[in-house]
């Protein structure tokens, strides 16, 4: 398995502890998780049915504020493992430093693939892949880049797993476009990235093939329950969106005192210039907090934002220290 | 999406009700599944872990007897979709009538399919597909015969979803023998088909093949927690395969009124030959039970067991109508 956050088996065997008594500030999941509340009992024991998956469709329809067609998938990641079948192997670019199962994926799949660092250089790639706002550093591409480069490519790619918080930058609603594809993830945003839920939104065509390629029923019956739910709760959404900007000052100002300096970052997670990552990394760890570094970049420190507030005392404390 | 069991969507538009008011009897799923139970709360927020996936890794080796490697995927289904990449593009034969997803899964990736109606018939192929049991007709073949056939084939697959009941007839010790690929699922025997959680047993190669083409994170966090608990529950597999014996004959002996003859079965479903299928699956469905018929077969009607028993009560008052 390549290197990921949310990794606490790493934590454990370097530093103890477990799992439960560690605070995993090593993705940019959200801590406070939209409520799973009860799920019928049907959910578990029945096989999603077709109009069970077409309300959830819908209702991510109105959370990605969009009337594209959309399937339901388990997560971005799965949307990522059928990216390669999509087309015809060709070349693909990937703008770096990014989330890291991209290039992987389509290189074992046959895809010649090159990593740039421009927006710009992306013209000419059969397949073009922008994450937006980018993970690890937050930086963030505008619709207008993003539409001027879409007839210069073969498909644009745009995995907006981190925009839920930054909702004008996505391009959801454009997504029927001839070219481009729209990747979102449930799990971080609402917190619950065990329940492997995500969606592909883009033309009828290339959706119709995703869908037929993971089959008749890719998502479990608690993600449609779950999903159907959160992804029609407007006033939970907004009241998280404004808590999360508040949080990632709060976090900001935190760090402060380390000499730490924000590279960039979304309402869900920060990445931070420190002098030394691991050591830092380490300082923290013996404090039971798990955070994310970087082997290519040794100055970059990634957390995501406490969430109870027992958990900023905790970090409070050991930046303390 | 291919005509299936569990499909109660077509049921209420066709007869009415709600889906909690109907008994669907249109799949093998076991109406009494196994307990849910308290789901942790970290299974539904954090990724799943490298440990958790092993640990379920492990009891499902536990559950099927084998020390043969094993990849958790997101239901039999889901092992079905990675197929036609496992081995480059052959010739595929499918022993049939069988579950309906293999041969247009393997032709529409390209593959040259084949339907067959007898086990030698298979020999020469580059993939061999087998359901044993096999649905929706019971038939079974017997470990030694399938093991003779193995190094006629290329690949020899064999689903197993309905074995939990007959264990005598699963090859999942042998897995790891070149060419032999072994899948199963939870959901039906668990009766949580909601879940979406199975298995592939096969060499380390084929394995990690699969592996690597479901990503870092295939099953939900839930389908860990529940499935790690279910399948290492011996108690509960033993009680539940007696219950199931009883109430297919139970099932068998109800039905006889109906001048209805058994063609086949499993102990979670029983396959009956009937003056006409349709007429009496509308007959069951006016008392909003579903059953399953299939378009090429008009006589035959598949049921599977009912569970509590006041759904035994209902279906014995709908036949005696």
């Amino acid at each position: 398995m390549r290197e990921h956050g949310g990794n606490l088996d790493l934590a454990q065997q370097r530093f103890g502890g477990r799992a439960e008594d560690w605070i995993d500030l090593s993705t940019g999941i959200n801590r406070l998780p939209y409520p799973v509340g009860e799920i019928d009992a049907r959910y578990w024991s029945a096989l999603p049915s077709r109009s069970e998956i077409d309300a959830l469709r819908k209702a991510a329809q109105h959370a990605y504020r969009t009337s594209a067609p959309v399937v339901a998938l388990g997560g971005a990641q799965a949307a990522i493992q059928l990216l390669p079948r999509l087309a015809p192997r060709g070349r693909a670019r990937v703008l770096v430093p990014t989330y890291n199962e991209y290039a992987p994926v389509l290189s074992t799949a046959g895809w010649d693939v090159e990593e740039v660092s421009e927006l710009d250089a992306l013209a000419g790639a059969d397949f073009a892949i922008v994450v937006n706002p980018n993970n690890p550093d937050g930086r963030c591409y505008s619709p207008k880049d993003l539409l001027a480069l879409l007839p210069r490519v073969g498909r644009l790619v745009i995995d907006e797993s981190f925009a839920d918080v930054v909702p004008h930058l996505s391009l959801a609603s454009q997504a029927e476009r001839p070219g481009l594809l729209i990747l979102r993830s449930f799990g971080k945003f609402y917190g619950l990235a065990g329940l492997r839920l995500g969606f592909a939104l883009g033309n009828a065509t290339d959706i119709a093939s995703l869908a037929a390629m993971s089959g008749p029923w890719p998502v479990s019956g608690a993600a449609i329950a779950i999903g159907r739910r959160g992804l029609r709760d407007d006033d939970w959404a907004t009241a998280t969106s404004a808590r999360l900007a508040r949080d990632s000052v709060r976090l900001d100002a935190m760090v402060q005192s380390q000499g730490w300096t924000l590279v960039g970052g979304t309402p869900l997670f920060r990445l931070y210039d420190t002098p030394d990552a691991p050591a830092a990394q380490e300082r923290l760890a013996r404090g039971q907090i798990w955070s994310r570094v970087f082997a290519q970049k040794p100055t970059w420190l990634r957390l995501g934002l406490p969430g109870v507030e027992s958990e900023w005392t905790r970090l409070s404390e050991v930046l303390s220290r």
